[in-house]
Order: C-alpha cells, then sequence, then structure tokens
C-alpha cells in the first residue's frame, strides 16, 4: 500500500465502496481525488468561459479557485435562483459555516436552468455525511450537476486526503482524465475503502455527532453564545464579544474561526472527544 | 498527521527537507504535490496556447497531457534541439525508458532558447536521485526552467504520493496556487520528510541500486539479452523474441513493460529484492 503504485483494482475497488457509501444509481459516476480541495481546484479549468454564481457565504476556496481560472464570481446570497448571466453555480450544502440547506427541487431547479445554459450546478456535500437525505446524487442522471464528497470530514482522517467527484459519465470522465493516474495514495484507496463500507460504523457515528453537537451548544449556550446555525460537525454561534472569545481562546490554544463579514460570529468544530469539550467549556469560562 | 488537515508547519518543513535534498540555490523555489503525475497534469494548462516539443520515446503521460489540455505534441528524438515553431519543450533526464542523458549545457541552450520563445523547459527529473550530478535545479534561477523530482521512484515508496516541481519563484508560485492548499496527505509530508533529510540512506541507496542494476545486468544477459540502456532503477533490454519472453513472465506474474514503437525491447525495474532477481533469473532460464 505504501511501496507500490496503486493498481487498477486498489482504484475500482475504492470506487466500488463509494458507490455503495453514498447510493449512486447506475448511470451516475465518481472519480476519487487527493481530497475534495483537488476537484475544487480543477473543475474551473474543465469548463469553458462563463461566470460563476457561488451561494455566499460559504467555503471560500470555491471563488478563489474559480477566479483563479479566469472566471467572474457573483457571490449571491439567495439558495433558489441564479443570476441571469452566470453559466456555472456552486452550492455549498449543507452551507459551510451556517447550516443553510438547499432542498432536492430548488436544486433540480438551478441543475434545469444551468442546463439551458450549457453551464454546470456544482454542489459541495462535504458536510453531508450527517444528515445523508440531503444528497443529490439523483439529479446527476438528467441535470448537468457534479456533486462533491469529501471523506475526512465525517470519518476524522482529514490527513488522509481523498474526496470525490460523482456527476453524468462525460463529466467525471473529463474530471478523471484532468486527475490522471494515481491521483490518490495508497493509504487513501484502502483506508477509504474499508471506511466507507462500514456502514454500521457510519450510523453510529452519526448518532455520536448529534450527541455531541448537543453537548456543543450547552456549552456555548452557558458562555452566552446563541446558536445561529451549523451541522452536527461544526456549530456557528453569535456573541456581542465574539472578537474577544475568539482572541481569549486562541492564547490558550483553542481554535474557532471568525469571519470578516460579520463580527459577532464564531464557528466551533465539534472537539474530537470529551476532554476536548471541557477544556472548551473552561477556556469559554475564563472569560467572563 | 492522518486525522487533522496538514499544517502550514507540516508543509514548509516538508519544503526546507526538499530544498536541502535537493540543493536548491536561492532564489528557485519548489512546491509539493500528491506524486510528480499531478504536476504533469496541471503544467499544460498554466501555460498559455503553443505547441510542445517532447523528446520521444519517453514516458507517455506528458504528451497525453498536454493533448488533453488542447496543445500540438510535437514529439522529436533530437535531445540537443527544439523544432522552430515549439513554444514548450519536455525533456524526461535520464529518459525513461532509455536512460539518455541530456547534458547542462544543452539544457541550458534550450531554456535560453524558450525564454526568447516565452515559454518553459520542463525537464521530469523522475530518474535523477540515482545520479545528482544530471540535476539541473542551477538553470532556474535565469531561465524558464520547470523541473519535476519523482520521491516515490527512489525511496521505494511510489503509494504514498510525493513530487516535487521546481523553477522561478512566479512559476512555482502559479503552480502552488494551481494544487490549493493541502496537495499532500499527512503521512506523505511526514515520510517525506524524514525520508529527504537521511543523507547517508540515500548514498547507501544508490549505491546498492548500482551494484543490484549490475546483478539484473547479469541475469539478463545470461539469457540472451543486449542492455541498451537505463539507469540504476531499470534497465532497457534488446531481445530478438522479446514478445515471447513478455508473454511468458506474465504468465508468471512476472511484469516488464513492453513498447509499441520497439518490438525487440523490453524494460526491466529493478527487483525490490535478491528473491526478486532469483525468481527472474528462473523464469527466464523456463524460456529458453
Amino acid at each position: 500500500m505504501w511501496q507500490r503504485l496503486p493498481s487498477r483494482a486498489d482504484q475500482d475497488a475504492l470506487i466500488a465502496a463509494a458507490r455503495i457509501a453514498y447510493k449512486l444509481p447506475a448511470g451516475v459516476e465518481i472519480a476519487a481525488a487527493s481530497g475534495t480541495q483537488a476537484l475544487i481546484q480543477w473543475l474551473p479549468y474543465l469548463t469553458g468561459p462563463g461566470a460563476v454564481a457561488i451561494m455566499s457565504p460559504t467555503y471560500s476556496e470555491h471563488a478563489a479557485a474559480w477566479t483563479s481560472a479566469g472566471h467572474e464570481v457573483i457571490p449571491h446570497t439567495a439558495f433558489d435562483h441564479v443570476p441571469d448571466h452566470a453559466r456555472y453555480a456552486v452550492i455549498v450544502n449543507p452551507n459551510n459555516p451556517d447550516g443553510r440547506q438547499v432542498d432536492q427541487a430548488a436544486l433540480a431547479r438551478i441543475g434545469a436552468l444551468l442546463l439551458k445554459r450549457d453551464g454546470w450546478l456544482v454542489i459541495d456535500e462535504a458536510f453531508a455525511d450527517v444528515d445523508p437525505a440531503l444528497c443529490a446524487v439523483a439529479l446527476c442522471r438528467d441535470l448537468p450537476v457534479i456533486i462533491l464528497r469529501s471523506f475526512g470530514k465525517f470519518y476524522g482522517l482529514a490527513g488522509l486526503r481523498l474526496g470525490f467527484a460523482i456527476g453524468p459519465p462525460a463529466m467525471i470522465q473529463r474530471v478523471a482524465e484532468a486527475l490522471g493516474p494515481w491521483p490518490c495514495s495508497g493509504p487513501a484507496l484502502a483506508v477509504g475503502r474499508a471506511a466507507l463500507l462500514d456502514q454500521e460504523w457510519a450510523d453510529r457515528a452519526r448518532e455520536t455527532l448529534k450527541s455531541q453537537a448537543g453537548r456543543l451548544d450547552a456549552v456555548l449556550a452557558a458562555a452566552g453564545f446563541t446558536i445561529v446555525g451549523g451541522t452536527a460537525l461544526f456549530r456557528l454561534a453569535r456573541h456581542r464579544d465574539a472578537g474577544l472569545r475568539h482572541a481569549a481562546l486562541a492564547r490558550q490554544h483553542i481554535w474557532c474561526r471568525s469571519f470578516e463579514w460579520a463580527d459577532d460570529l464564531l464557528r466551533f468544530g465539534l472537539p474530537g472527544d470529551d476532554a476536548g469539550l471541557d477544556r472548551l467549556a473552561a477556556a469559554l469560562g475564563l472569560c467572563k
């Protein structure tokens, strides 16, 4: 797994496991990459010219990649339409950092609209594992929809670097050609396959994450925060003195995310274990 | 190393180790990717339009990537010039599969020529670790030269996926932006750093590889092959009945490479250990 180049069989085995885990219907293809980020980087180079509408605020790397590839980026906040002159659209679903969800009917409408414009709809489902009902793979059969799935976030293995693009065969073929042979490491193929086949672990993890998210909410509420969004993997919380809290936590080596576009919001990733939650509670207690 | 996203410090530590191992002069930059192949895939998308001259025959993925990105590919065999209408050139040095070497003076001439054409010279040094004197990093200071280095081949860790692009700062910045954040896995950063800093291991490995290549040559010669090229990591050998030998070895699950452009040549990778060499000798003995 470390010494030799991954074989075709190694790569096929991962893809087969991913097809099961992500419940792909026939006629929808999937390609693996060394992290979703690699796919975010490539997509804007594989499209024709045209502006991209990015539902915002969201994960900033989408806008960075499309801009870098020479596309006009149109940030917009409505989740149920696309500006007239956009040929492409990117929706993170559920959204990061606020957790907003776009339902399948709205996604289908946007996909149909972009089909007419000869464009693509990119749905970044980096945080969809905690709520599989959100997954829009059924749309890929008839619409120009590409879905990105992140392995590392839900499975707690971000350092492994593994992500997937799901979509119509012609599009995924293009993505796979751009990635070239051996995009994933031997460990990513082996570990990814084993984890994706363990449905029982995933079901348990979803329950555990929900319960831990509830405990994180309680800690944040006790410290004067109001929960305003998030998923089971992270929480978005409001506090009048968010900036002070952010700085105080950083001094205690606890990292949460602040935002340029809102000085009263912080995003907290789920602590890895109870000890992490206790450390956060103690650190926030010192801020009072 | 597995669980969290690689940090900036993890990535910087790998880059620092690579700068030492590859003896980079000041003013020359380096970027890490999940395997050299990822860099081969990106380069043709980061250039302007223009034809690329590829010294051939060689590793076929260069031509595939440039073609896929829409460039005209001009295969040519001379190692000391570039066809008039080529803006870019690719030279694998030492070349795969024949081991041909281009000296620094010739590379500098080609680099200077492509500078006038506003192009790039890509030197793929995937097999240069066995002969560090070949390395052309000094050219990157004043010429549009990008050098690719493969970690996995020499260090025997092809499944790890780690490779480097070396060149002038502006070019490498462009490559790094295209790769995006976290292109390498946590294990690739940690293992790569430790290995690249172990100069003693590398010196010993070079000696071992040379001695093993000599033993492989003896095995091939005893089986009626003539050695016609290669590096210490692989040997190119000629045999009138190469096709039969290739098929017979495959039946015994021993893989060597055959070529569309020459039916009397086979490329043998260095067996991983003495047992592998003995298996090859035995299998070839059965062909007589």
